[in-house]
């Protein structure tokens, strides 16, 4: 029998340490099928603990399976309870030291809000209020689209704010738009091998994996300043086409109104659907917001909208307004994905919204936005007298043109040493070579200080390389 | 030109009214392309407002493009702002008043916790704490894999309590086990023609969905009452098997050491994964619980838990632990499905766990649960003489055989009718006709009283039928 003993000052009990022990004995092999083991007194005594810790571990084992009793002959290891022998696999952690100096770099990564605005305080102020003061219901299981409470007052934001029409059962609560955009693909996509998407170029990568990732096949259609050219719109019809019409990702354009209406007769005349991005109109500092193409054409527009950049990415709180013959499938599709999107951040979301903190929320930081914007525009012109500033004034990147650079990937990677992180808008496209002296900053997550600062290492970094 | 009136009580600004209403009059076809609209000082006398209101309104459109300006001669409709007229789409709200009779009925459904006990205050504390006290970086977004405290807490519990043998890196949070099962089998399944998933015979029907919607095929693997029959496995190679080897659903088996190894032994010649569903093994009311067949074998089986039945189902966050070679790609799976899992609440049970809140919530619910089953059993056993109770002490649900009853679905409904519902075994089961005469009753989510006066409606329900 394989030796057993046991470690007093151990923080598990003796009878799991006994049990573990002959446990690993049967599976390693140590003790053989049929072979008989000590007496619980045996045993007891020879590794000096009352018999009883024994007794419970035999016990265990026994109604696990790994022994059993023969009356009046005593236990044995069970049959069939030994496993052939593999190797140990060798496992590396992942090396997180890489990560901790990227850290340094001023990274102009678009698409990151201020964090640091978040309002924390509130938030968990409201979150303690929402847990005591609850129905007991909203700690089970709740609806797939999410609770009634949130889409309600959506319903009335998203009229007033972004002239959406809308009834909250139109409205879908998901995990982040991303979510949302993966399974209106899956939803839209029937066959694989033949339906395709016809999505915004340049777009960025991250959109496109998540098409890729649904099995969905994508047609890049050009995008100029003024957003999607509509005659460039595939001949065969598409699944849906994806656009962003308030605020480009990354050109920045804004889809003129005639644009907005010649993509509707096409969506109308393809029997196709428009997917609608609105990720960042909220933050619109020159006029008011452009409304949706949703408060347009409700029938053939799936709108698609998310808290992250205005709250914070953290919460992954999204949502899809839907055309109301799709809401039902749409409704089965996200309770077998994952049931429903965590349903206790939707209530506190709800009530910060009710009791007006996200309208003041939104005021405050737009402000801030705005001031980082005007930062970054004065800082580029100042250090680079060519440069050209693209898009408008909204959301929280630009497009800076610097003539007569070729921002390549060794070009950049050079700049990253520098201490400064940009992203060139050829990653973003599929048709390569159109916009290669173009650069996508985002200023969302960097303040003015930050912002100053890369721009002077870009200056410095461009002028030795 | 269209009559544009304001209203002064509501709350929208005059500046907003005017706006809308000429680009209604647009959209409608009511301002046609190419007509000149009035001066801004004309509209504005006429309407009553402001020249200013008037002047903002125009710029607006302007900017949107819907108006423009010809120098010298005033403000015109654009070109191609009008659409072609579609009809109203007619949309009904859904009728709620189905789902609020329904609640009145007592609900045996398995799987549903005691939410009535989740920790409600001490839960809304931890996230007020969590949010004041934080880096700021927690508002962010962060990695797919999930937060690095829960992984390392998770880790040690899942030692602990289950035997589980992994580094954190090998565990992904996820939103719900559902989302995790939905992940491994887009994973796992390659060849979407081929590749098919073993699963047992009968599974609760939601799990049959996850798996159909992931568009996986399924062979049905029969369940006796120690599980998983391997003798019935199949002999081509399936993608995975999945098994809940603690407490089978709904049979509510455990699964033998000997089948364990079996079933491990069939992995690794078949060279496929085993999916170890581990979803309320806490709660065991004879014995210890057995621990995980991933403690014997890491390489080939996935284990997935979740905090929807020891917390809330509310909270969706759930877990898998992978085999090494398996993250990576789990992990961008993750990134481009949804992200990540909302982040805030993973830190607040991180905090839960680490302060020992956890365990002793175990604890106390292992109590609750317990008593909920004894009562259920006694008024089952009081009130059907020939009843059989099928199933380990374990978990929060049960099978009860009463010979001689076909529950059918008509069966069924009727029962309903007499305000207490239970699932037949039938409704579980691929192969139809070997459980006709079992129901599943789900106990966690009622208290005592409601249980004996369920079993009461049901003896009154079976007398009169």
């Amino acid at each position: 029998m394989i030796f057993t003993t046991v470690d007093r000052t151990s923080s598990k009990s003796l009878t799991q340490q006994v049990y573990e022990q002959i446990r690993k004995g049967i599976l390693d092999k140590k003790l053989l099928e049929g072979q008989k083991l000590f007496s619980t007194r045996e045993l007891a005594s020879t590794i000096g603990v009352s018999r009883n810790v024994v007794l419970e571990a035999y016990e265990r084992l026994i109604s696990e399976g790994y022994l059993e009793v023969k009356p009046k002959s005593g236990t044995f290891v069970a049959k069939g309870t030994s496993l052939s022998k593999i190797s140990d696999y060798p496992y590396e952690k992942d090396k997180k030291e890489t990560k901790k100096l990227e850290n340094a770099v001023i990274d102009f990564k678009g698409g990151n809000p201020a964090i640091d605005h978040f309002p924390r305080k509130k938030w968990g102020q409201l979150t303690k209020e929402v847990c005591s003061e609850s129905q007991q219901h909203i700690f089970g299981y709740s609806d797939s689209c999410g609770i009634e409470e949130l889409r309600n007052v959506l319903a009335v934001y998203l009229q007033r704010a972004r002239g959406v029409q809308c009834q909250p059962d139109q409205i879908i609560i998901t995990s982040g738009a991303t979510q949302g955009l993966r399974l209106i693909t899956e939803l839209l996509i029937s066959d694989r091998q033949q339906d395709y998407i016809a999505v915004e170029d340049p777009v960025t990568d991250e959109m496109r994996n998540i098409f890729s990732y649904a099995n969905a096949k994508i047609h890049p259609v050009s995008v100029d300043e003024n957003g999607i050219i509509p005659e460039l719109l595939p001949k065969e019809r598409p699944s849906f086409v994806f656009v962003i019409p308030s605020h480009q990702f990354p050109l920045g354009g804004i889809l003129s109104i005639q644009r907005r209406l010649q993509l509707i007769e096409y969506a109308r005349k393809m029997d196709c659907y428009i997917v609608e991005d609105d990720y960042d109109s909220e933050f619109t500092y020159e006029g008011a917001p452009v409304p949706s193409m949703q408060g347009i054409e409700q029938e053939h527009v799936l709108y698609v909208g998310t808290f992250s950049k205005i709250l914070s990415p953290a919460l992954r709180i999204g949502y899809v307004v839907l055309p109301p013959h799709l809401v039902e499938d749409f409704q089965q599709l996200k309770w077998f994905t994952d049931r429903h999107t965590s349903s206790i951040e939707q209530f506190v979301l709800a009530r910060f919204i009710e009791d007006g903190h996200f309208d003041r929320h939104i005021r405050k930081m737009k402000k801030i936005y705005q001031e980082r914007r005007e930062v970054l525009v004065n800082s580029i012109l100042l250090a680079f007298k060519k440069a050209k500033i693209i898009g408008k004034a909204a959301g929280m990147h630009l497009v800076v043109e610097i003539p007569n650079v070729d921002f390549t990937k060794e070009i950049c990677d050079k700049i990253t040493s520098f201490g400064v992180r940009i992203y060139p808008v050829e990653q973003y496209s599929m048709k390569k070579g159109e916009h290669k002296d173009k650069i996508v900053m985002g200023y969302g997550g960097l303040t003015a200080e930050q912002i100053k600062k890369g721009v002077k290492l870009l200056k410095k970094a461009l002028n030795q390389i």
